[in-house]
């Protein structure tokens, strides 16, 4: 049984969207030359998420956007945490509803996502942002 | 310290709603003799998710439907990506706001669930499918 | 490769409320000795969740508590589940859109929390309770 690490970064070049890095994750595994095991997906950030998507057709990531910017207003008059602008307390908001983890088994050498799921990099700042993502695999 | 895994089939008899497969789960657990390690279930679709909830009391889950029912309103006007009718995108961002696996750990030869915890297939869509869930365990 | 597991206690003495264990977590992860590994972290409960976020600034969780009170409100006509009183089908609800599990990797013998990570357990119940979490670490 063996472990395998690495960080990656993931450039949310147009700010609030989401960014897919399924491509760079499956490299990675296959350099590890892991077959069978676990592959874990960390993002060190808590106004950024990791969401496993439809990544066919693109309106499903604007409506998920639209829904999320519906849901969670930026600049809610609610919110108390405003240093970073209107968007930074529902960049957490956003974040506490997703995920900032993923797990992903792997077999015959490659993350077992199904033929319509892609790995994104969900960045809800405005702003662009250098995301660091951790990338862990056990196995053999 | 070993790994197995394995490709389980969920059918949503009734479309959407909760499946329950805590047996299935525990009885792979089982068979693979791993005593202490750690368990991943994983969902290959994008509009379907895993959910470990209240087992005891079926009113739970009919309140969990209600209430996302009411929050992400299935042919939203909002949504564009409607193909495949007014829960396609709905069904994706429910998939979203909750979780396609779930990582329990296992010890005494069977995953650490609570008293009340039983783990679950929500089915998003309308339609009855058949659902993939990979299961992984890694152990000894 | 070498694993270890632990079961810890969280008081959640106020009640509704999130209540950090980073140091906890930290101090076991080193009692360990294992460097490199993935550590899961799962609570056997339905109504607290698990959550990593921002742990500067306690006005961010004051702001997310607001919005999930918004959000999911206690005593909400459409729930038929309040055997337990008005925060007990909300606290299953809020823990269904939050986690009740959270996998992060070790290197360096620590977990890799980014800068303002804080890993925290949510109650959702207004009356305290002993929240009972178990931590399983694999690696060498």
């Amino acid at each position: 049984m063996r472990q395998a690490h690495h960080q990656l970064t993931v450039f949310s070049s147009q700010g609030r969207s989401l960014y897919e890095f399924t491509r760079e994750l499956r490299d990675w595994v296959s350099s590890t030359d892991i077959q069978v095991g676990m592959l874990t997906v960390f993002i060190q950030h808590t106004s950024a998420s990791l969401l496993i998507q439809e990544n066919a057709d693109p309106t499903v990531r604007a409506d998920l956007e639209r829904f999320l910017a519906r849901l969670v207003p930026d600049g809610d008059p609610i919110f108390q945490h405003r240093q970073e602008g209107p968007d930074d307390m529902s960049a957490h908001v956003r974040t506490a509803l997703t995920q900032i983890y993923l797990v992903i088994p792997v077999v015959g050498g490659a993350p077992v996502l199904g033929t319509w799921q892609g790995v994104f990099l969900y960045e809800h700042r405005y702003e662009p942002q250098r995301r660091k993502v951790l990338l862990h695999l056990i196995g053999e």
